[in-house]
């Protein structure tokens, strides 16, 4: 079998004309500047359309995507199900005065489906629910500090950034404290040395940043955190939004046995209709009503009775169970094609959301990432869309063929290197 | 002609239904909390569906709809042409890895209708464009301060928050600085004592802030201060949010006779699709390239293609000049209806836009706002929709016999007080 090598003639044209009136041509991760389109050359800029597990670019190349438009794809591209319980909302109404009640609805089903939630407060980003619950968690402590662990993501509002980006001043980011992932120790020395001052710990449910292995909580780490916490009055908040629903329809404190006391959603919660979630725990509900937060479209019901559906489906397909099955076969697959190419392939994080990376580039130092930059360049003119230093993401739609042509793609590209 | 009393059972059960499963019920300005529900028992909570000028609330009330969903609701609800457009799209993809060229014909439509627009940046939220704004001004001037007017609004973001809100630190607003509307004496002031400090100037086009009557600029006020931002090279943002394309299709800036260096759009944007956009000058665009800036569903296509539907209709219908006409239109039925009655009612801010204040309230004092409540409450009782203290919207569905039955309910509801 043979994979064509795909050219990017219309994506390329498309680009040059976003240059002329989009800032960087595209933001964000998408954006060349953001280093996941390393070589940039072997990467489509614009899509055309999408179906379950796959996108086709506008030149016509077909990828099966392992970004799932960096997580909300998780049931498929267009679901049925989901897209017509919300072209029913939409005929009705979306964007209205009064809410409608599909938000009663969304907010029911969330308390009985995450484990620490006793409500929900929806916005529309990831950093929307993130910022709230900074500021819920200050305001009930009446107290500054947040605790971060190094390698976070919480999304981009300044308090989140770092110092020395563009922008960004010291006074954003005065309150925050970093430690060390998995280090329980030097954790424990933070809450002594800030007694009383401590706010918060926010935190992924597993180190899942960019330009690292990705690294799963130590044995017992997540119950000593819980505890610190819970001795010294600070409130732990979970960010789900890349990881929750994938590992735990309860939550991914619930995967890890344990219970924050707030929890962010967004990518999985609505199979790619515009919503974010925060649940939390009953002593934070009057903190919570009392803040001031709002935003244009956050009473929009469609996204709502989209949620709806994408977690209904998710419940009645065991969507953790499924994602890790398929994310195991995938990983195996690349791994052992890799050993076959005298290549070490280290695939870590969960398999639902799993990290890659070629650890043989190795030339009497650290890895170049060169190598691996190569490695998926090759993958993706073949047809596997991925990118260089990202998590990836299993979605409900990829078959057992998908797998087995990523895996042949694979074995291939390997060749080309 | 005697209109009916509303009654609205079943909105308030769904409201006890919602208070169960989310903080406060309902958050932001629909909420009870926030004051614009009072007396709560006036307002229906929960909507069923809207078409056009109306919606409709869950008891089957019908609602001449003067808040537009706070503003998105600009050509109608379900506008067919723009929900079709977006239905077009959505048969094609929404949320995928890589975006759709409907982002860079929606970005080349800006560029071309917005007077200072050299370029387009597309976000979720009013505020996620103030703040990438902000942002954009510190990096671009390696500056921290930032000057507002008083009885701003810019989002919910925490360093455009006040101090003695809940969860707010001092370190959030440290370099803000407060300067009353139209002062320019004391702006240029303001400038002297901060030489070389001031990022940036950040302002709605004329004040429409709420619990007070909005005012337009001072003549030659724009002029004077964009010749000071241009004297101390500060950049002038103008948050359109709420004006923007409803006063003047190539910004609200245009309007009053300036030229922003950075302007936020959102609420008129789409129609109610979930889209927001800072448009800049083009010696901003390396800097905004230079931002980490991103959002989990900011390349959605659906909003983009309703985007491109709703601006075009705009164009064709010129909108400004249609809401200056039917808002100017009812502001005189309603004065007058007023006066009749004995009334002194002051409608303040554009046509498009208006602000209502019942201004002979006045017990030796200032007026207590108690009998203007009343009075909205007897309107939205009747079936025109209002609230107390937040400027109100006129969209293009809105008819001459809409217009008539609102002055007719006017009359009712001052007899009613």
């Amino acid at each position: 079998m043979s994979f064509p090598v795909y050219n990017y003639e219309k994506s390329a044209a498309a680009f040059k004309r976003a240059l002329k009136v989009i800032p960087s041509g595209i933001y964000g991760h998408q954006g060349p500047a953001e280093g996941c389109f390393v070589p940039v050359a072997a990467f489509p800029f614009f899509s055309e359309r999408a179906k379950g597990a796959y996108f086709w670019d506008v030149d016509g190349n077909r990828f099966v995507d392992y970004m799932c438009a960096y997580g909300p794809n998780v049931l498929g591209y267009n679901d049925d199900e989901v897209d017509e319980a919300a072209a029913q909302q939409r005929a009705k109404g979306d964007c209205v005065t009064a809410p409608s009640s599909a938000m009663i609805d969304f907010a029911d089903l969330l308390v009985d489906t995450v484990a620490c939630a006793d409500w929900a407060f929806f916005a529309k980003n990831g950093g929307d629910v993130t910022t709230l619950a900074v500021i819920a968690a200050r305001a009930h402590t009446r107290r500054k500090k947040i605790v971060f662990f190094k390698g976070y993501y919480h999304g981009v509002a300044p308090w989140t950034q770092k110092i020395d980006y563009p922008g960004i001043l010291e006074e954003d980011v005065a309150n925050n404290i970093y430690v060390p992932w998995n280090d329980y120790d030097k954790l424990a020395e933070v809450f002594a040395h800030n007694k009383g001052e401590i706010a918060a710990v926010i935190s992924q449910p597993y180190l899942h940043g960019n330009f690292a292995d990705n690294v799963l909580p130590a044995e017992g780490f997540w119950q000593k955190v819980r505890a610190l916490c819970d001795d010294a009055g600070s409130v732990l908040i979970i960010d789900d939004v890349r990881a929750g629903f994938r590992l735990d329809l309860a939550g991914s404190d619930h995967y890890f046995g344990f219970k924050a006391d707030l929890i962010c959603f967004c990518k999985a919660l609505a199979n790619g209709y515009n919503v974010s979630a925060l649940c939390g725990q009953e002593f934070l509900r009057n903190t919570v009503s009392g803040l001031t937060y709002t935003g244009s479209y956050w009473l929009s019901a469609v996204p709502f009775a989209a949620g709806l559906a994408c977690i209904n489906k998710m419940k009645r397909l065991d969507l953790p169970r499924l994602l890790r099955e398929k994310g195991s076969k995938l990983r195996e697959g690349l791994i052992d094609t890799a050993k076959k190419h005298g290549h070490d392939l280290r695939v870590t994080g969960e398999s639902a959301l799993f990290y890659l990376r070629l650890a043989d580039d190795d030339h009497g130092g650290a890895p170049s990432l060169m190598l691996h930059q190569r490695w998926i360049a090759e993958m993706v003119k073949r047809g596997v869309y991925l990118t260089n230093h990202h998590n990836h993401f299993i979605n409900a739609a990829l078959s057992d063929e998908d797998i087995a042509t990523t895996v042949a793609v694979a074995d291939e590209a390997f060749a080309a290197l």
